[in-house]
């Protein structure tokens, strides 16, 4: 499935450390890393949940089919069902989870379809039942659950919050509110049964409230503060009058809040991260040891347009080049940027970063770079990223391609495809942001 | 004359890091760290060269004061003469060397003078004498060289070739050719005198031909070459007919080329590169060890849009913060990164750079950072850079200013200048681009 066009000793070895890392943060692994069960209790991270009743699972997200499997695994005949829903083409068979398909990122009819099964799932657990809820990246827009309002209705409010300058918090404030499921509301259907959730987190600094809008998870935010934030944009005349009315309906007690933290106790539960960025980056650095690598990691909280990031990844790619030491080394540089796109070519932003990167390191030798997106879904492409080394400007003359004329038209995605430097993993059951590694050391 | 407005134990041992490492990289101290006078020889970091006549002095750019004043403490009475440029406001009475002021980064009327005077005086020197030529910064704007052309004529092609979207060899190759000092026309102008030239650099990779337009170095770049550039950029019917003329007679071998790779043995030249980003950031480490803080040097190529490397040095930064490791620790980062003006505000690199940085280090506690312009000059402001903690936005919020307002509007200055978070040093006497360092583990 994986294709890494690596080449040399150096490049075989990037490789493997790659691989190594990829299966040590798939969502089957790092649930059964994380579950045990111990005579009558779930044993989650050290903290045990008593089983009285049934166990179900929902798992959301890109990596919500391994986590699943890794749950059906540990809980075998415990677990008497549950409900996973994927991006297309991202599923698998599974024991005794039915898993649906939905639109991401642009949600569909197949999520509401799957939002309202979730609720069903959840709305018919007794006292005693444990929700078991596995949650990664992606979850927020594969299970849309508008609240009183049409999927069109929400989608046109979340498309003019996203040009009108709100904040993620405040965009993320008023979908809370007009949402059956996020904000902790899908706790709240599911009392009085208990709630485990383990997270995958897709969210640089790992905001429970964020991570697929933390549907489990307590919300400080309230109607009144979602609709300040639509009047401080000027956003409020211009709202479908269904969203207006269930505002309004929220101001005066008649929508549901999101859960807040004086509810906490309503139902037992627990949250445990399992895995994010940062542990990816930490198994990075164990394979690179095990095959004889020093692993450098730099940050897990990188962010800011993918272009400039690269330059700076650059100079301190540069920097070890430049040194005399001669040793092997990996850096890692961990998070996720963006693009502004004002071209029209195809691209994503781990490969825009490597076409950028590529430029900067115009001149310089010996050393292999890899940008991927962990989730093997590199914007609206189907690459996870690409490779740059010494020799990918050296190509791109022979066969006439201007790199600059390519990150001018946001076109990364034609320009390593033509110079077979794209990288493709295929749905890597996961999901935890974009890492950069770079070799460096090898002569 | 500093004003570094740095508080607490952990703000009085970076504004000591600082005042070292600044002490050191004066462009008086690394002359005479790298000069010395042996019986009838110079010793240029141990090139030896043989004193058979008399030395002169030619000293540019923004560090060419201090640059002449050391090599005066240690030539003595050995010195004939020189003639130092520098940047209005930058002058300091010396010995046996002239001093003149002219026009930085727009070049004016008195550089013009600068350079006719440079010339002059390298004209008249002997086979035996020896011109030592001490370059920083800034040095190609102070000494305007145009060559059978108007000042007017050449600020007009640099202009039309900034807007083209040449690279700055491009850029570079066109002015060489237009300049009589510019590509190691300098040094032909000198012969048959020895020339020995030392280089304080401000250029990232320090390319000799790059900095200061390489007065004493080869250039590899042809008459035909500055053609070939205004012509691929459709530039060549807009040029002034001074400068086609001037670069047609070059062609026909009627304009002197720039300094050949075969001109090399012309007359003896010794040429070395005495301070750099890189060792402004070595000298940082060695203070900030004498001090008892750990520090690490990340790089010393940064280049990109200075709001966006700040979010990179921030998610360093904060990698730092987020480990549990307690012991103090100076992060630096050295280089330069470009601002793209859309705002109406006033500011410079450094200090836009500190305002995106303590955007993103909102909500996280305990680091101290400073953004510095080395020569003490960041864009057209009389500050070096801006100072950030974990109360800056603090102090922001209760003066009711939006640090993103004043970053769309790229006028970190009056953000800082608010907040009293400018630093001011004045002229330091050296030029070795920019750096940002944050010192954590501080509780």
């Amino acid at each position: 499935m994986w294709k890494l066009p690596l080449d040399g000793e150096s490049g075989r070895i990037l490789e493997e450390i790659l691989k190594r890392a990829f299966e040590r943060v798939r969502g089957d692994v790092v649930v059964k890393d994380n579950l045990k069960l111990s005579g009558d209790c779930l044993v989650i991270r050290g903290k045990r949940v008593k089983i009285e009743g049934d166990i179900y699972i929902l798992a959301i997200g890109k990596a919500s089919v391994a986590m699943a499997k890794g749950a059906e695994d540990i809980l075998g005949d415990r677990l008497k069902g549950g409900l996973v829903v994927t991006k297309y083409g991202f599923s698998m068979p599974l024991g005794r989870c039915r898993v649906l398909e939905a639109g991401h990122p642009i949600p569909d009819e197949n999520g509401l379809r799957a939002a309202r099964a979730a609720y069903d799932l959840v709305r018919g657990l007794s006292d005693g039942d444990i929700l078991f809820v596995l949650i990664s990246g992606g979850g927020s827009a594969l299970l849309p659950a508008p609240d009183g309002i049409s999927l069109e209705d929400k989608m046109f409010v979340t498309d003019l919050l996203l040009k009108s300058g709100a904040t993620i918090q405040e965009i993320n404030c008023v979908r809370k509110h007009l949402s059956f499921l996020k904000g902790g509301k899908l706790r709240k259907a599911a009392y009085p049964a208990k709630v485990v959730t383990m997270v995958l987190s897709d969210v640089i600094g790992n905001d429970l409230s964020s991570i697929a809008s933390g549907p489990t998870f307590v919300d400080s935010t309230t109607f009144e503060d979602a609709v300040n934030v639509l009047k401080r944009y000027g956003l409020w005349d211009r709202l479908p009058s269904s969203v207006r009315k269930h505002l309004r309906e929220g101001i005066e007690g008649r929508a549901q809040e999101t859960l807040k933290p004086e509810d906490e106790d309503m139902n037992d539960s627990v949250t445990e991260i399992i895995g994010d960025n940062r542990y990816f980056c930490g198994v990075l650095c164990d394979a690179a040891i095990e095959l004889g690598v020093s692993p450098i990691h730099f940050t897990s909280f990188v962010e800011g347009e993918a272009r400039e990031v690269a330059k700076v990844v650059a100079a301190i790619v540069k920097e070890h080049l430049f040194s005399d030491e001669r040793k092997p080394q990996l850096l890692i540089f961990g998070g996720e940027t963006t693009v502004k796109v004002q071209g029209s070519g195809k691209g994503g932003r781990s490969q825009e970063l490597a076409l950028s990167l590529a430029v900067s390191m115009s001149g310089w030798k010996g050393y292999k770079v890899v940008s991927l997106s962990t989730d093997g879904n590199d914007g609206p492409t189907d690459a996870a990223g690409a490779v740059v080394d010494d020799t990918t400007l050296l190509k791109a003359q022979n066969r006439g391609l201007n790199p600059l004329s390519y990150l001018d038209n946001n076109d990364s995605y034609n320009f390593f495809n033509a110079l077979e430097g794209l990288v493709f993993t295929g749905p890597t059951q996961t999901n935890v942001n974009d890492v950069v590694v770079a070799l460096v050391g090898y002569t």
